[in-house]
């Protein structure tokens, strides 16, 4: 370890209680990006990071966008040196069903787990507002010790992340020239358990759909039109019900086209990572693996592609009984993919699918929601190794090379815009119940995130 | 026609305006029963009642109940005549979607169509609070009149009609002998067509099951859960969506049970009224009958039974997307009866058709929201004779002996608990929009609906 590099870890340590203190300032804003109603919070949470950035000493800006705005800060000071771009978002998940928090989502609080360990509790904790602070306090305390930090860095702060970027693609375009660096550092991954780290080297990728279904021009009485009536609910349910065969697999007509099979030796890999599916499925109260039959769950979320239903309503849905037809029902659905699907086509064939069922009467609308196809790094990286290395030294055991179920849509950006790499280091738990209420983030991921990042950092110096 | 109904009808008309203002006031009582937000709205319509049958002579009261109270009142002062229950409903169906009505719902409103006629729009102006005043109305000619009533009455106003009806079978059994009456007239169903009267004799039964799907126990990313843990939503699509079968048939086994075929005779008769399927589906926007392949809409809707979903809802459904696996998801399912089919029956039929289908880690919990069988009054009824030769009268035309297709669960409870046949009469169209925005009722329905009961009541002393 070089002498510059202890000296910042050492104040990481000594500086830890205000670190907090200022991710607690954060966490308070609630900068949820798909509600409109959180707009001016959105915008709060850009103004206050580029505020911070800048007294640390970057050349820090928002920009604004027809959503949310983006978060952008250079420090280039190191000639010579490799550019790293670190990438994050601000905004985070809705909170509902908002009866199930504990406490107020946006009231962050420390809590102390049955083991002693602590962990902080509230919206934006893991997801994605912790991590992202993990770097910018490495990066305070590298200039605040030393005077500078060993390589070049650009920071992109997105404040779409959680409602399909939107304005993503035109951004990049835009400032790609500002934007390109070596590598591209992207914090919003977890580690592989407790112990060990992790970088992601798979990411499924992700379309979204939503489908309205609608049939007779106005709400029925049942009574009145039960039977001759075609009900929207009952083509829509129909439909969904038919996306799954009866060993899990999607039914949808060349679903799995590009989809392929891992390697023996990465299925071996994976196996001795010694994952314990009943403990995986029994965190959440599940037993039994539910996805294609045959094959492990550390399989399906890192390897196999999904269609699931993350919305549906149709109807009167309040307390009580009523007796009606609607005149519409909605569902949004989504896609994970794998491999080379591509997400055009999916979407096309599940719009075919769709088209294919209905009945007469029933008129469908689509409305798409992103599409991002999967992503594999490859394993011959030279920053990937560097980094496998730095945290190691961190947290005394080899850091593991894992596969993610999640889509980043960014990485695939990166990638086809800018012809970076990505490197996806992050410090989240699996139970950390991102998208869930009672999100956390355990106060040592947040402690040695920081130290970790010193610690590529200098690395990628090398 | 005798002397005194002359005269009495002579007074509803030169009443008519005043009790259009007395109907309006009555209609700007937002009395729905389902949801209790409007509670103190229910008690108010039925004091108001009460206020009013006062008035005009009755020996009227309120009758408190652990749900929303009964109005009952009694005028029985005609000795040696029959003596009749009439029954009505002064609850309302919610007004959700609220955005669809033209003017508030509960802000009663005339409105001329096309052709010239009027008509009263506003929620309950047809189901049922136009309908209940038709009869008080004709009742308050009576008295103002000729100082009496032709048979003795007593009135039953329910505030729980439009939400299972939860407190009527222990009333009824408390006050069995109070209500209990030669025959009762209930005053809750439509004409055959605007210039046709009709008697409802068949009539659709009802059962109600609120279902909720239980997985994961929280709400899951479906990035990192997505594949091996159990959806809800996919669970519960997947069993309502084989419900019915390609034929349009409900697949629950032994559900046509008691069923039984329309006769031809009166496949006859229903063909001589001369239905429109065409306009029937095409006034709602709809061209093709959804129903079992092979039998027209009118069969379907008077005599055949259904599966339906009148409300579904799961994970997240507001603006933009959440890539959420919900933890849970719910619908309300209903089932219209005919024949000797059995509520109960069919109320376990359904249960065990879903408990069949439940995936492991899937739960499942029934919430019943009543049940009653379907109706046929018996055809040589003298009553019955006497009223349709009393409505042919005021609308210069037979009266047609209709079905209808939902349920009016105190119909088959008068029968059972208090051995009273009912005579269904009302003067609602179909496009009265009843549970829906823009409920109409019409001035023409109001002025001859009231004419109307004066000389079924006039018939019924004979």
């Amino acid at each position: 370890m070089t002498e510059a590099l202890d000296a910042v870890l050492t104040r990481l340590d000594a500086d830890f209680d205000a670190s907090l203190a200022r991710l607690f300032d954060l966490l308070k804003i609630p900068s949820i990006s798909t509600d409109p109603a959180f707009r001016a919070d959105c915008a709060h949470a850009a103004e206050r990071l580029v505020a911070d950035l800048a007294a640390i000493g970057f050349d820090a800006s928002v920009r604004s966008t027809p959503g949310h705005p983006m978060v952008v800060a250079h420090w280039k000071q190191a000639p010579g040196k490799p550019h790293v771009l670190f990438y994050g978002h601000y905004d985070v998940q809705p909170v509902d069903p908002l009866g199930l928090w504990t406490t107020p989502p946006f009231e962050p609080r420390l809590e102390t787990a049955g083991d002693g360990s602590q962990r902080i509790v509230g919206r934006g904790a893991s997801d994605d507002k912790g991590q992202i602070m993990t770097f910018v306090e490495a990066a305070r305390a590298y200039i605040a010790e030393i005077g500078g930090l060993p390589v070049n860095v650009t920071i992109l702060f997105e404040g779409e992340e959680e409602s399909g970027s939107p304005s993503l693609v035109p951004f990049m375009a835009a400032t790609a020239e500002e934007l390109r660096a070596d590598v591209a550092l992207v914090c919003d991954t977890g580690m592989w358990d407790r112990q060990t780290p992790a970088i992601t080297t798979r990411l499924r990728g992700l379309v979204g759909e939503e489908i309205t279904i609608a049939c007779a021009d106005k709400d029925l009485h049942s009574g009145m039109f039960g039977g001759p009536a075609l009900n929207p609910i009952r083509v829509l349910t129909r439909i969904l019900g038919e996306l799954h065969d009866d060993e899990g697999r999607v039914t949808i007509p060349g679903f799995y086209d590009g989809v392929g099979e891992v390697s023996e030796a990465i299925k071996a890999n994976w196996a001795s990572l010694g994952f314990d599916e009943a403990a995986f499925l029994g965190g959440v109260g599940l037993t039994t693996s539910a996805g294609e039959a045959g094959r492990s769950a550390l399989e399906l979320v890192w390897s196999r592609p999904t269609a699931e239903i993350n919305g549906i309503t149709g109807g009167y849905t309040g307390d009580g009984f009523k007796t009606v037809l609607p005149a519409v029902a909605k569902a949004k659905v989504s896609f994970r993919l794998v491999g080379d699907q591509d997400p055009d086509k999916i979407r096309a064939a599940f719009r075919a699918f769709v088209h294919d069922r209905l009945p007469p009467d029933a008129r469908v609308a689509f409305h798409p929601h992103g599409g991002s196809p999967g992503l594999r790094l490859n394993d011959d990286s030279p920053a990937l190794h560097k980094a496998l290395a730095a945290l190691a030294d961190e947290w005394g055991r080899p850091a593991a090379m894992v596969g993610s179920g999640g889509s980043i849509p960014v990485v695939g950006l990166f990638k086809s815009m800018l012809g970076m790499d990505s490197l996806m280091i992050g410090f989240g738990l699996d139970d950390d119940r991102i998208h869930s209420p009672n999100e956390k983030y355990e106060l040592e991921s947040f402690r040695k995130g920081q130290r970790s990042w010193a610690r590529v950092l200098a690395a990628l110096a090398e």
